[in-house]
């Protein structure tokens, strides 16, 4: 019931709320300064409110005022307000099980530093917290910034993970990751806000922040997206009308258990002990590895399916016939996904995704014929950063909560 | 950027947001009248700003003030107010192939009459038009409201709809129905906001507000909620976190269009001339009529499957084994719509679910073991009169603007 909140509104909520409106137009265009009017103007705030807003915010450091910018008039300085975005910064972290990727980034989302550390097959979860603990070390110093200046900090992981306890609760790929307090860990060391958070519900938010969808986000259109990680497993991660979306078990988006291959007429069967799902074992790398193997088409060693990819863009036809099978079985599962969710547009990622347009252009042949209204499907632009920016893009967030609190 | 939202906010919206608080309190219980001590309680508002606010209603007739309910001091009456719910009407009418069902309620949501007219089949689009008229104007004549006194009409109607030009675009069911201006002949006619949905959309609207989804609503749990139209044709109505979705295309919840039956590795083929999709022609009333004729089992002419359900129940072996065939192939389709969507919660509509426990039992059996987060499944509560409930709800949100708009 909106109504209700009305209640709460008072003198005290309407400053921090023209504090918020003067502090996002300023942030807008972080990198000049922007006189009184210019705010009025922006904000339909009056001069006077705006004046207090900005004194409250350099209080807080978050701006500061140059004489520089406009045509000066003798004896009065114009004033003008800059952001300060340098006032802080967050960290986006990306926990894999083969490397750790820290990004930092300053109050305006610039990202002043990337650090990339390995992670060895088979290391444990404690020995994966060290070397997330290494790298934001590292990572701060190269960015000039004390640990103590970081104002928040997010990271992605794959896995079953509970965000209100900050607890991985199942991570097959990374042995001992689950059930380690990492979250609880991270905060006694840093005293800031950390969160954690499935890897690919980062990735969306990355993509639709920096990568594939921000066009259309900053043009106004339709602000729903799925972003689709193809690899080994097949999850998603979904956007709706501006929001995360999870479902209400926070099981929402696994494409990659819906069974195309069974006929209708039987029975569901015992899980495998893998714990994959019937469409990742239909189309995830290992099975397209499979395909092109009993096809005779060019791979490599193990999940490697770039020979693969590379064949058929050079046209090889033994392994164009291969590429147009493995697109026509997964168009037929993205089509349920789309039918059920209409989210006009799907961004690809994962390794399989790097095999671009010679894979992609066959998935949207494929689609029209199982879709009833168009879907723009796109590949990943941020690809292996995908999660470190939705991190970054969490963190500042709730580094906005610190920003806009009175 | 909600933030710049702020800078609309003064004391006119803040006035108003005081009587949508105190409109709310009031209409919660609409049978009792409250004081103004017990709604400045229940709004956290201050005494003064709710007797402005209770004012500024009586002056729109929306609240009238008694002197009885509690202890009377001498010489100073309590004041009690009371919301007048009979003060306007809103209609909720379901435009269906068959018949034409007229809702018609108080601003508090109580209906005071609902009125069933049979529409024949092969009824063209302006003889429908007629019993709508018709229909409409018997239903206020026996609830005593004036034309005049309906705030707002909403309708729902199978097919394609348009709701922002307030036309059907595709309405196979009822031919001559598609293209009519239905919502702007309607305008004309009783001068008040008209409006026109996807029946389904309003169905889960109606199960959500007094139907299977209730009591969840009310006490606060998850507020997502997908309805399954199971008749001849498979549509579905979804809420997310509150509200209605329906997609970027408005084409979300296209269940009956998922292909579960073609090989994987087989390219789509060309649609059918009939429109039904792959999973409306595996498991929609006439395959089951079908595949109940096929093993022998009982059943009525054309779609008529209510005897294979009433065998089955009574124990009957061919029936048994056919509705269990029906309840493994649908919980296939329905879980690919769960695995995407984890709604947590199934209403089940429609003629086929009139047949109730003994093939939603089944259903929910097979449900187990595609799916990995348990979903609760719940056959209609309001069954035929879905639509024309979630279409009052609809018109009063419509009334809504009318009561608390300054």
């Amino acid at each position: 019931m909106p109504a209700r909140k009305a209640a709460a509104t008072g003198p005290h909520v309407l400053r921090q709320m023209n504090v918020a409106a003067v502090l996002a137009v300023l942030r807008d265009d972080a990198s000049t300064a922007a006189g009184v009017s210019a705010v009025a103007a922006a904000t339909g705030l009056s001069r006077p409110a705006v004046t207090r807003a900005l004194a409250e915010l350099k209080d807080r450091g978050l701006v500061e005022f140059t004489a520089a910018g406009g045509a000066r008039q003798p004896g009065r300085p114009a004033q003008y307000a800059r952001f300060r975005a340098e006032a802080g910064h967050v960290a986006g972290i990306d926990i894999g099980p083969h490397k750790v990727l820290v990004m930092i980034a300053d109050l305006a989302g610039r990202v002043v530093t990337a650090r990339d550390s390995a992670v060895d097959s088979g290391a444990t979860g404690p020995q994966v917290f060290d070397i997330v603990r290494g790298a934001l070390t590292a990572a701060a110093a190269e960015a000039g910034v004390p640990l103590s200046g970081l104002w928040a900090v997010s990271a992605g992981t794959p896995g079953v993970v509970d965000r209100d306890r900050g607890e991985v609760l199942l991570a097959p790929s990374i042995p001992g990751w689950a059930g380690l307090p990492a979250v609880s860990m991270l905060r006694e060391w840093l005293h800031c806000p950390v969160s954690i958070e499935n890897d690919v519900n980062f990735a969306v938010l990355g993509e639709r922040w920096r990568g594939a969808a921000a066009d259309a986000v900053a043009e106004g259109g339709s602000d729903s997206l799925v972003f689709v990680q193809w690899g080994r497993r097949i999850g998603t991660g979904i956007f709706i009308n501006g929001s995360p979306y999870r479902g209400s078990s926070a099981a929402a988006g696994e494409l990659g258990f819906i069974d195309l291959v069974r006929d209708p007429d039987a029975p569901a069967g015992p899980r495998p002990a893998d714990g994959t799902g019937p469409f990742e074992r239909l189309v995830g790398a290992a099975a397209i590895h499979r395909l092109a193997l009993e096809a005779g088409a060019p791979t490599g060693d193990e999940d490697d399916i770039a020979p693969l990819f590379e064949a058929a863009a050079a046209g090889d036809p033994v392994a164009v016939a291969v590429v147009d099978r493995v697109a026509t079985r997964f168009a037929r599962g993205l089509a349920a996904l789309l039918l059920v969710l209409d989210p006009g547009r799907v961004v690809i990622g994962g390794g399989v995704s790097r095999a671009g347009e010679v894979l992609l252009e066959p998935v949207r042949r494929q689609l029209r014929l199982h879709t009833l209204v168009p879907v723009t499907v796109q590949a990943s632009v941020l690809g292996e950063q995908a999660v470190a920016y939705g991190a970054v893009r969490h963190a500042l967030d709730a580094a906005e909560e610190r920003m806009t609190a009175g």
